[in-house]
């Protein structure tokens, strides 16, 4: 990702420091994060932290901000091509050779899944602290409007079908988190492997006006992707 | 749920050290768990609990035991009724007046909800965690399987229509997981009503072989449930 990162418009200070608490959570987890472990992962003096932040709480909902920020990036309600963008948007977030090897050690598993993992634990805290269930609930808001209009876009061209947009953007952002989920949790592989699947069905075979509608278990679509 | 509480053949003591591990949960979060808090919220001597387990890691590990076991009761794949079975299974995990309050106090937030958030708690355990990671596989793949069973039996016997049964248990629990997140994170509180909307989408209308084919966000079908 250093190559090709997307740019939040952070100051590069603010940015080494996303990154340093980035290496934190993954390291550590949330329930043993502190300050001290932070400016572990930091190139620069940890006092930098202290002047920029007053507190690990502070600095986390910065973090988080910076989150929404990556995610908003990934993907452009005004895009040439909504159909595209949408597919652009999943391909980022569920590449296909991305699958988590059994017994991976910590330098094996790539930037993107660190970075999933750690919004994995942040988000348990949305059960604990209202600031968290605001933020992620604006994250998943600005996705799934994001994804909603980018569908109507599709429908008023007539390229997808006529539906509840908004309803399809749940259920494709379900799926998706879902298929997410299952990946981070490393529980059950098949259900991450079926959720990506039920991704695809959604857009080569039921938004598509040309697709064959039907759902993912009861048509007789070849589902080998 | 202590009037028609779920046997597990728990002993009276495994029982309530099984309700002080819950209650203690709820209260402090997995992070400030100790075996003393647990211990406040059990009416018996704390020794008892050491007695039983060596330290806070084995008894999480057979309170997860505890979880899964309950799990399992709530499904039986040999109901003489699978697709009544079926239902009876989402309406005890998605009761349809359990809308969670916004700004709940800890009283009022009932027995079945603390358990949800306890469980969406502890599977962060998965990404530190081996033996989470192999006890919450165990737990989904149990109610996946079993859904597929009954899934099948119903097509077996001409009332649902030809589909892979296992792909659909796939989907449906997709749809009831996300349905519980979004429950317990109260993040956005459409995607829960929307999740649990699709649930019922797929066992009224797609399921069963004189349902409306199509999904949910592309039907007609009125979808006030």
């Amino acid at each position: 990702m250093h190559e090709d990162r997307i740019d939040t418009g952070r100051s590069e200070t603010e940015q080494a420091i996303m990154d340093a608490t980035l290496n934190a959570l993954a390291k550590h987890g949330y329930a043993d994060l502190s300050i001290q472990n932070i400016g572990t992962e930091f190139d620069k003096s940890t006092s930098l932290l202290y002047y920029h932040y007053e507190n690990k709480d502070e600095l986390l909902l910065a973090f988080l901000d910076y989150v929404i920020d990556l995610y908003i990036a990934t993907i452009d309600r005004h895009a040439d091509d909504p159909d595209a963008e949408i597919r652009k948007f999943v391909g980022y977030l569920l590449p296909s050779d991305d699958e988590p090897c059994e017994g991976a050690t910590e330098p094996e598993i790539d930037e993107l899944e660190v970075f999933q993992r750690v919004i994995f634990e942040l988000r348990t805290q949305t059960l604990h602290d209202e600031d968290y269930r605001e933020k992620f609930g604006e994250m998943e808001s600005y996705m799934i409007e994001t994804v909603t209009m980018l569908i109507e876009r599709e429908i008023d061209a007539g390229n997808y079908r006529e539906m509840d947009a908004e309803m399809m953007a749940e259920n494709l952002m379900a799926f998706l988190f879902r298929t997410l989920d299952m990946r981070v949790t490393q529980t059950r592989p098949e259900s991450a492997e079926a959720m990506r699947k039920s991704v695809y069905f959604l857009l080569d075979h039921v938004m598509p006006i040309d697709g064959q509608p039907g759902d993912v278990a009861t048509s007789d679509v070849d589902l080998d992707l």
